[in-house]
Order: structure tokens, then sequence, then C-alpha cells
């Protein structure tokens, strides 16, 4: 019984709580940052500098003109920078070879945040099983760590880590009732009709919708679209090079 | 329209996110002191004083000869103190007319944190219909404050929540993805032979039975053994007096 651990963290509030020494912390935000990130690096893009705000953002286009960036405030693109935080507007033809500089909300502070863990990589369910067989190949203890809503949790997150602690089970030790909540929470899921099905009664599905951004959730709510594991070099998030099994 | 709400705080360490004012906060520690405080008021006993710390709980009973303290560390009576945390050491013949002055690693801190609020109640299994029936009685917004475990999400806090917000859901809106993690919870229980068996795959579970202490469990999550509810008054924990509908 000599198995790593998996915890979650449901709210960068929290933090605080988990040692992530010898770590490999997952950051979680489904709608939208780490689908997204997900996205644009399936679909080529050579990094994504997770940036902290909107001026930032600036700053660096201005010192690389060839920087593509991108935030959100309130469901629009943020005031000075090109796009959004929607996964459709990153598709091959257009991020292929480029560099994204990305500021959102939640997902980008928490990323920030972690300090002294193993490795940081991005999941979300666009590349869940590779993300699950990721963390079964390393064999070291893994924190899911929730984005959530301003400090909020939220259920699209927690959804996310039941869903990948399911997948650890066998190979793990479940190490805290944050992780037995989100995988009673997936497993109430599958009771549904679908993942976006169950998540209509959540608050950032109900915030979305009065974006119009239906058709993001429903992407993002999709297993298993790409094989990518993103990982934070400490400058950027890179697609892993995963070795042969 | 004009239901009022329901949230959920995890946590203490979320409890800065949620407004208490115009609010009655349910204090939720269902392992082992809010089922304790409820039993002892249950029982008789004139009040409950919710101490900090040790040390306060000594000075209180050099002050008032008569007071019984209480209070463990580690599954055991805390040194200095007379009585434990569990709901057993307090039956009618003992605790009746009498002053218990208690302290606990969780419970007690998280009352003492809450400010502003309209009330204070306490909220246990034991009192489950009691508490709903008055809350829903009462007409205002709730916040479900769990006690959590060293401000570590807990299983049974959470789960005590998502049974109290199922009773309430016809007559409040449910506005936040934590009490809807609640909720599926408690749905997921159902499918369990009982509470207790549902929260054996917990943390307090195993550190509570490694301190011999299955039997305090199994009677925490009993529900509706009595009808009390439990206040805060600022000073002290009463049976509050609940008017005839």
């Amino acid at each position: 019984m000599n198995r790593p651990i998996v915890e979650t963290c449901l709210s960068p509030a929290l933090l605080h709580l988990f040692d992530t020494e010898h770590t490999i912390v997952v950051i979680i935000d489904i709608f939208r940052a780490t689908s997204t990130i997900t996205t644009a690096l399936a679909n080529g893009a050579r990094e994504v500098i997770p940036v902290a705000d909107v001026n930032e953002c600036i700053t660096l286009k201005s010192l690389h003109p060839g920087y593509i960036t991108a935030g959100e405030r309130d469901g629009k693109v943020a005031p000075g920078l090109e796009y959004g935080n929607s996964p459709f507007e990153y598709p091959p033809a257009f991020i292929k070879d480029k560099t994204l500089a990305l500021t959102t909300t939640n997902g980008t502070k928490l990323l920030h945040m972690v300090e002294n863990a193993d490795q940081i990589i991005i999941g979300s369910f666009l590349n869940l099983d590779a993300v699950s067989s990721y963390l079964i190949r390393q064999n070291k203890k893994v924190l899911l760590a929730c984005a959530a809503w301003k400090d909020r949790v939220n259920k699209e997150d927690s959804l996310y880590a039941g869903a990948v602690a399911t997948q650890l089970q066998e190979h793990f030790t479940i190490a805290c009732d944050s992780t037995r909540l989100c995988m009673d929470l997936y497993e109430q899921s599958r009771r549904a009709p679908s993942l976006l099905d169950f998540l209509r009664d959540s608050n950032h599905y109900r915030r979305l919708s009065s974006f119009g951004l239906e058709k993001d959730m429903e992407f993002c709510t999709t297993p298993n679209q790409y094989q990518v594991v993103p990982r934070y070099n400490g400058h950027a998030i890179v697609t892993e090079t995963i070795p042969p099994v």
C-alpha cells in the first residue's frame, strides 16, 4: 500500500492548508481558462503565458508585438486586449506557433499562488483522460486545485476534480473529504443526461448564459477532445512532452 | 418569488466571503460539538457557554465553581477540565439546570468568528427537523456554516448542510454552488444503508474510530432525537423558545 495520495483544494482561499512540495498540482478552471489553454495548445500554440492582470498583458504586447493578448471582464474582451477567453477563438489556423498572453479572473491567479510544487499542469474535461493517465504514470502526490469563482467554491471545477479522482482511485489513496465530496458530485452527475445538463443548476452556468456563452460551456464539458497535457514551466504553459509508455 | 436565500460556508477559512448581516447562521460541527450542545440543552442544561480555549474554561470554573467544564484534545478530556465532548456524558440526571462551559477545536472557534448575524443557532442531525422548521418559519436569509476540521472541509458537516438545504429548498432560493454540492452529497448518502455508513469513508470517522468513539458517531448521525433549537445569545447558548405556529 505505497500509493501516492490525492487531495482536492476547493478554493484558492484554502490553498494554504495544503503542502504542495513534491506534488503535482492540477489547475482547474473549467469555465473557461483551463479549457481555453488546453485548446490553444492542442491547436498548436507555442506557449500560453498566464498573466496576472490586463495591464501586464498590455505591457507584454508592447515588448513582444507578435504575442496575442487575451482576457475578459464580465464576458467581454477586456479594454486594451485583443481576444477573449473562449476556446473557439483559437483554431489551429490562427493560433499555431503563436504565443498567447492570457489573463483571467480566477485560473491565472491560482496558478501564480502555487509555490514549491513538483509540477503544475492544466486540467479540463477536454483533456480529462490525458491528465489522469499522466498522473497515474507519474505516480506522485497530487493536488487537484480548483480556481473557483472569486474564492467561492464552484460546481464545475469540483465536478472535474471528482472526475479525475474517480479515474485515479485505483492507483492513489483518497486523502481528504473534499476529494470525496467531489467524487460524490461526479457520481451524481452520471444520472444527468450530460455534464452540461448537470451544471445548468450552478452559479457560473447562469452567469455565462446571460452572456450568451452556452456553446462555450457545451464544448468545455465535452470530455477527451485532446490528448495534450499542458504544463507550466515557471514562465509559460507548454505542451508536456509525454514519454512513451 | 420573494424567497430568502440559503448559502453554505464549507470552512471557517471561507467565512469572509459571506455577508452575515440580517442572516441566521447555523453552526454545524457534527462530530461532536453541536451534537453535544444540542443534547445537553435537550436534557435540561440551563446554558452552554462556548469557550475559546482550555485556559479560559479553567478561569471560568474558578469564578463559577458550579459550572461544568468540558473539552477534549485528541479524543481525551483536556488537562484541567472535567468532562469530554461526548453527548453521552450529559444525561438529564447530570446536566439538568447546570451550566456547561465547553471548548472545542472547531465549532467554538467558528461561532466566535461570526459577526453581525441576525441570529446564531446550533444544528446537528439530532435536531435536524427542528432546525429546518425553525428556519422555514423565520423566513430570513440563512448561512449554513460548517466548522470543518482545522479549516479543512469535512464530509459530515457538509452532509448535514445538504440535509438542511434539501428540507429548505421549497421555501428558499439555493444561492451558491457549495449548497448544491452538499445537497448532492446528501442525495448520495440516501443510497447508503445509514448516514453513519456513508460517513465511514471520511477522515473524521477514521480519526474518532481510532479513539474508540464509534458509538458517539452513531448517535450523532441519528436524526431527530430532540426538538430543541439552541441559540447563541452573545454569551451562552440557550434553548430558543419557539413560538407556537
